[in-house]
């Protein structure tokens, strides 16, 4: 366990290499939940196990939601069934109620990410509920389905940063929700800039302002590169102490209303930025970009669009 | 003039916004200049005035070179007298040799900028001569040309952080030719990242070990972002005292032969980076929105690439 590791390994993943920093790949949630192509069922199973050989710890495999919300993760359970037996790596996944919850442990999910938007306009456009109606879900999720679960809990604050409904959201917004769930003992946040609005200045004053009120919180944020600042709000939340960082393999992931657009923040371009500060991220660069051939090749094959060049 | 910048506002165009970082628009020049397709000159003439309309006081118009090496650059004349009457814009252009410095200052070019790559293979490759000929060649035109022209001098080091054929480039290469333009009293030198491989922790160690050496020179910085690090390399040479970027609009510029590789870092981004640090561009980036606008339809009427979406 590294000391100047702020965000604690609980789920036993520490890799040989000792990583310093906490990247999650969400690629193959994140990343493919927008495409308009299924990929096979095959296809995620070999993404997630060359992610995993790449050295990544930890990786979101997709949300287990109803198959009319998102079709491509209807086969969120053979998915998960095939990448059950890796060894040192946390695989998790979004659940957005009770019943995502416990299907989610049945198939031995080690993270359960839970989201909502801090935004009252966009949770309501994206899951239909107020964030009072999403706290009251998770809540529900802590009480019948987390205990004896032997799952962790990470909760996703989205549109953290900002909002397509009621554009810049203040800090003051972010930590009053912040507050709740660490008073609700929730020890991972993650403060998501969903659209990729954040600013460095915006992202090094919310860092340290959450650090220094919630101690005892790990704090995670989840990039896109809509303006180019992904990878430089990266280098100022570390600055500012975060410890842990969200990528999608070949920055895929833009908003299907917005083709071309960029989207997450690239693994490829985190585990770089990391190598050039001298951070040590355990990941290989070049199985990962190795990865990421094999990614276009599957979206090729699925139809979809090629993820940016790295 | 402020106070705080190293970068002397020489050519008299200070605007009322008294800015604190110059920023340069070169995608005129650098975002045109692999276009397959021929953008009209009255198009161009109209780009450029809108580039200064939305506050740049710094725009490269083209080249001055053969038109069979680079046919986008025929009509550079005719160019340059359609923007010749703009007030408190220094135009500058780039130039090969003496021929293309003449017909430079004839047309009232503020700034003449020579390049050549501090990487051998590249400069052999891209101006078939060794750094050693094109120093020659600067010196002609210091000796030629330069002299009442009333022109200023700028000169730009390619490949400053990497090179295509030699790889990751040493600073004290880039310090080997900086040192004997500067005894040639150049004083305004940008270092190019022409491939955009440069990373914060080299671009941060380049511009302090610059600035130490020769403060009397003002260095500037010319990123792409092939690798999303363009804004996080410019927040990083701020830092380090640099006050002098190009940006293309539209992060128009990338490799023909990489084709949707992303170009220039986007002068869209540099001005809201630099927004977001509080220092002023005296850019207005809304007029910026509106002439990327124009150069995305011109690029449709030309047929070439859109550039990305900023």
């Amino acid at each position: 366990m590294n000391a100047n590791a702020t965000a604690p390994d609980r789920d036993g993943t520490a890799g040989t290499a000792n990583p310093q920093v906490r990247i999650c790949e969400v690629g193959p949630r994140d990343g493919l939940q927008n495409l308009a192509a299924l990929v096979p069922t095959a296809r995620k199973i070999d993404l997630i196990r060359r992610l995993a050989d790449a050295g990544l710890k930890h990786i979101q495999i997709g949300a287990f939601v109803s198959p009319q919300a998102i079709p491509q993760f209807a086969d969120i359970e053979a998915v998960a069934g095939g990448v059950r037996d890796l060894e040192d790596v946390t695989l998790s996944a979004l659940v957005p109620n009770v019943r995502g919850a416990r299907r989610a442990v049945a198939c031995g999910i080690g993270t359960l990410v839970f989201f909502f938007s801090v935004s009252r306009a966009h949770n309501l456009a994206n899951v239909r509920q107020t964030p009072e109606e999403s706290l009251a879900a998770l809540a529900a999720i802590c009480a019948e389905v987390l205990p004896d679960s032997g799952a962790a809990l990470r909760v996703d604050l989205a549109t953290a940063f900002g909002c397509p409904f009621e554009g810049r959201i203040a800090a003051e917004t972010v930590l009053a929700y912040v507050r709740r769930l660490a008073e609700a003992g929730v020890g991972e946040i993650t403060l998501c800039d969903t659209i990729g609005v954040g600013t460095p200045r915006q992202t090094e004053a919310l860092a340290r302002a959450c650090r220094e009120a919630f101690p005892e919180v790990a704090f995670g944020m989840h990039f896109h590169d809509t303006r180019g600042l992904a990878l430089a709000n990266t280098l100022k939340a570390w600055e500012a102490g975060i410890r842990a960082f969200d990528g999608a393999l070949g920055g895929l992931g833009g908003c299907p209303f917005a083709p071309g657009a960029p989207g997450n923040v690239a693994t490829e371009d985190l585990v770089s930025l990391f190598s050039d500060r001298g951070v040590e991220t355990g990941v290989s660069l070049g199985a990962l970009l190795a990865a990421g051939a094999f990614l276009r090749e599957t979206l090729a094959y699925a139809g979809g669009h090629p993820p940016e060049c790295a």
